[in-house]
């Protein structure tokens, strides 16, 4: 039993926000007022909406999971300190533990060239998934990817780069999205930078913001099989079971977690997955026994941009079509929810879109549905 | 005015961790039966001591300052994406708002080769200054410095080195720290790994979870001067008023923000900087109009182990006291906090070390001397 209906809370939500609007755009009017007096100020916390009701938190952290100890050289360790051991490969995961509700565990993972704040305050200052999902009873486990973010990387390769040792043609790229192609095309914001799908869901108007989420990708320099497999399942089960959420190209991260280790993984929510991925029958047998919603925006068929995926979300809602008769067919539980359902107008980012809330909500109802609380 | 007593807050916290470690204690037990079966389960979640009271938040969430848009090539974005245009130089930060109490906000800001990461949960499981501060009423907001983990970092050069269109040597070195000599000697857990120093306050049975904390670090490859620096600055002003902490690499951050703009900025909270700076005496009548409390931990004197610093701390202890005797000359008010005070045996680390909010208490009293809150 969920703490709070889930209509009721979005509704305060969204009735506060509108409140705040007045007072925010007084609010904008002195800070033009500073920002004319001091040159520059950046737009973004005017603009984050403050909810209506509190958030009471059990508890809230971050802490690392896995991590392998490494020798390293002089150079590798950047020509500062002696040679000596350092750790790489290691997950950070921040978590919100709400004082009331028993909902399932929930790990949100996001894609590529992106971090953990993917699930925080969306680009125009709405609440995110991560705060939604805690004020709607359920622990949140937010990790940055191995080789991004608070995770870090091994940067060994790059400084014997840099030092003539190593080949400069071995050194892994560094990938980016880039704003008008990456973004604004291959995440279906528009068929062209700068035009807008009709009903567009996601909030163009804050691309800025999303633009900033944007980081370089070592997904080219991990280890192989990537240390995030791993580490998200033993996360399950320092949690003690949890409902893995995947988006993009960490969509089919939680089945791997799952192959690793299946034990402590009580569901998978895949949010517009690359590609859900190709199993053996014997893997579909263990993936079969835990339930799982594939989540789908809108105009997947419209190309990317990008010259070597070129109908990505096409190619790639196709796989996960497949991947969901695999698993029905292995007497599973897998759904799609789709864009139909949804509504049109949603974009990559669903859980940054204008909707995000209710999207939230109808993966809260599937959940409560299919997944199993702890207790 | 603050909204709890500051020794009877701590005291309750460290009474709910004693009453704590008896439930670990059962948890563990449990946890090393799921790690027998498993293989390998890492060891931190479940070494973290929930506190006996919950934490009520006003609001909570994580947004950018600054950042330049910049055009970059197909192959400075990675050889994915058409040449297109992208952010860098942009600075996340993390906050928390707490629901009752009006004091002044404070911004933690991390040191080298460190992430916001800091001033959360300690690597033994205890709570940092972050909460801490947010829990005595203070809004807290958590930036990574402009190159590091969240904020990313201008990956342009390494890709053209990679594709040989820019020679290796031109590269920025990545720098770490690393375990024994970078973190043990240098941060002062013991004269030589695995010594300790009598009465050591770093928890060093917990270092293999420092280590996790300690990422590649793209000084070197940041725009001088240091985008972090205006961005401390308008992060002060649209909070309307903050003090800004740093720490070590960046201890001498928060003057330098003030150098690019001092009005929204009401103290200066400097924990072990590696230097304190030198400043024209027009820069010292700037500085000397805002208050500042150096903190140094004991063991000062010893040897770093690092060739290019090897008296490192000495030296930083040195130019703060230069500094606040030239603050305070020009009718300014800086003072230190110095390890006799705290008593014996305090690392580099002192916002993790054991006596943590004993030491963040003496910060917050200053503070309430020292620096008017908001309203």
């Amino acid at each position: 039993m969920r703490p709070i209906a889930s209509g009721s809370l979005r509704m305060a939500i969204e009735l506060s926000w509108r409140t705040a609007r007045s007072v925010a755009l007084l609010g904008a009017t002195l800070m033009a007022t500073v920002a004319a007096s001091t040159g520059a100020v950046a737009q973004a916390l005017k603009d984050i909406r403050t909810p209506d009701t509190p958030l009471v938190l059990e508890s809230r952290g971050s802490f690392f999971v896995g991590g392998d100890v490494v020798q390293q050289s002089f150079v590798e360790l950047g020509s500062k300190v002696p040679a000596d051991q350092i750790t790489v490969n290691q997950m950070y995961v921040e978590y919100m533990i709400p004082a009331t509700g028993k909902g399932i565990p929930v790990v949100m993972i996001h894609g590529s060239t992106l971090s953990g704040k993917t699930y925080d305050t969306t680009p125009d200052g709405r609440m995110g998934w991560y705060e939604y999902f805690v004020r709607r009873g359920h622990p949140v486990y937010v990790p940055d990817q191995v080789g991004r973010g608070r995770s870090g990387f091994n940067q060994a390769i790059f400084n014997n780069v840099a030092q003539g040792i190593v080949p400069p043609a071995q050194q892994p790229r560094l990938t980016r999205l880039a704003d008008r192609v990456g973004v604004w095309k291959n995440m279906r914001f528009g068929p062209n930078y700068p035009e807008t799908y009709p009903n567009e869901r996601f909030p163009v108007e804050a691309i800025a913001e999303l633009s900033k989420q944007d980081i370089p990708d070592f997904n080219l320099a991990v280890p192989t099989p990537n240390p995030t497999f791993k580490a998200l399942s033993d996360l399950a089960i320092q949690v003690k079971g949890a409902v893995l959420l995947g988006h993009s190209q960490s969509g089919a991260f939680p089945m791997q977690a799952a192959l690793v280790n299946p034990a402590a993984i009580k569901g998978f929510l895949l949010i517009e997955p690359g590609n859900c991925g190709t199993y053996t029958p014997e893997q579909i047998a263990i993936l079969a026994r835990i339930p799982a919603l594939v989540v789908f925006g809108d105009h997947t068929d419209a190309p990317t941009g990008i010259e070597s995926l070129p109908f990505l979300w096409r190619d790639a809602l196709a796989s996960c079509k497949a991947f969901i008769a695999q698993i029905n067919a292995a007497h599973g539980n897998a759904s799609l929810l789709s864009p139909a359902e949804l509504g049109p107008g949603n974009s990559h980012m669903i859980m940054q879109d204008k909707n995000n809330l209710e999207v939230a909500d109808r993966m809260l109802d599937w959940l409560d549905r299919n997944v199993k609380a702890k207790k």
